[in-house]
């Protein structure tokens, strides 16, 4: 017989921040698997769960799975799983959900943000995007998304791959180039946080207005005499150089 | 006799948000002018000053000349300009302070933000960065600055000019960044909402961890499965291809 109980698999980032939502959310979180019992126990301790890293000891009974490892180790891991009755869910941007097809009742469950281990964030507003291969599992699953998110859509396996890439570009990249700004202040004795003001007002921008209005700059004035300018200022960072003209001539082409 | 008043040159965003705060704390603005009289018009009629657009009328006692036009405009502009016995700063961020020098008392009073004509900000926490060529109008520009800002900076043009391309890569790149991810959405039909909480904690993270900390995705963890997917995915997209390409061998190599 199903329990309501829920088994998290994997002790990452990802894994933690659902774990403990789920559990402040009044959830069961009935045991956490990782390959290193460390790390289970850790997440374990605060949940009140059993902390497993041997498949054999995960529970059969329980009614939803959540497997949050690596993309690499996804498929080796489901290959391995013994086949339950519960809900087995991954939580993958860019893996397809027919990956795990050999499970009848299986969806994915995507909490769409990013996440660090020093810096807690809140679930509430977070977007959580899920499939489903079935409708009861899809009601099971929007209804477990909603006790702990007030952002809950269906998404196709194709939507949520585009998402994702979307997610580097606008996350991943952006924040590389935060670390270019960092790099240049740095290197003439300027403190970071004089350029915070503007990242904070440039990400407020596009709640009002869409990125193609919000630009600025001098590529979208075609302002060739700060370009040079620039351009001759990146002399010694050659390979900024060379970026800084690409985004540039990017912008002026109207090209995305 | 030099009045306290201040004369605007420049009719544009910055300009017009710069007035506008400067009005609202009690300073007298006594003329704006633009090469366009409906333009310099429109924002006189919000500050209470007069309009002009022929340089023959403008006052030449006043206090402060605020010179906010565009970067190419602004030598031309300066050669035009009478000499004057107030202050006279330009606002930009790549323009030397000697290009003002033919003025007893000159500097450069650059307010670090971005400016739509659209999007309201509050000046109180836009950092002011002021430079002048003698300590009496440093400590006039302070005074000013301190009346409309809470965190004024004295900055070398050196310094200013590394801050303005920093400002570059940091807002109108990531800024860019942004509209590829809105352009993908669209692309499948997803609203661009639904990557907007994932865009302000990739912008909040960093008043907490630095850039390099906050970096994450499937570059800084050389996962190539991913990636290489990814570059599949964009096969119809050869342009965004080689950006993804090109910024994800960056983050893997740590350069910057």
């Amino acid at each position: 017989m199903t329990t309501d109980d829920i088994v998290i698999i994997g002790a990452g980032n990802l894994a933690t921040q659902l774990a403990k939502n789920l559990y402040k959310h009044q959830h069961t979180i009935k045991q956490v698997y990782s390959r290193s019992i460390e790390n289970a126990q850790l997440l374990a301790n605060e949940i009140n769960a059993q902390a497993i890293n041997e498949i054999k000891k995960m529970v059969t009974n329980a009614k939803l799975y959540i497997i949050s490892i690596s993309d690499s180790a996804l498929q080796d891991f489901t290959n391995r799983f013994p086949k339950v009755n519960g809900i087995v869910v991954h939580t993958a941007g860019s893996m397809d959900i027919s990956l795990l097809s050999k499970f009848d009742n299986h969806g994915v469950f995507y909490p769409f943000q990013t996440f660090s281990k020093t810096k807690t964030v809140d679930f509430k507003e977070i977007p959580c995007l899920i499939e489903a291969n079935n409708t009861q599992t899809e009601e099971y699953l929007i209804r477990v998304a909603k006790s702990i998110s007030d952002d809950v859509k269906m998404i196709t396996s194709d939507q949520r791959k585009q998402i994702h890439i979307a997610a580097v570009f606008a996350c991943n990249f952006t924040n590389y180039f935060y670390r270019i700004a960092f790099d240049l202040l740095h290197e003439k004795n300027i403190d970071f946080d004089i350029i915070k003001p503007l990242i904070q007002e440039t990400a407020q921008k596009i709640e009002q207005l869409n990125p193609a209005e919000a630009q600025t700059g001098p590529a979208i004035r075609k302002d060739m005499n700060i370009i040079n300018k620039h351009m001759d200022m990146l002399n010694n960072h050659k390979e900024l150089q060379e970026l800084y003209q690409d985004i540039s001539e990017r912008i002026m082409n109207n090209k995305s």
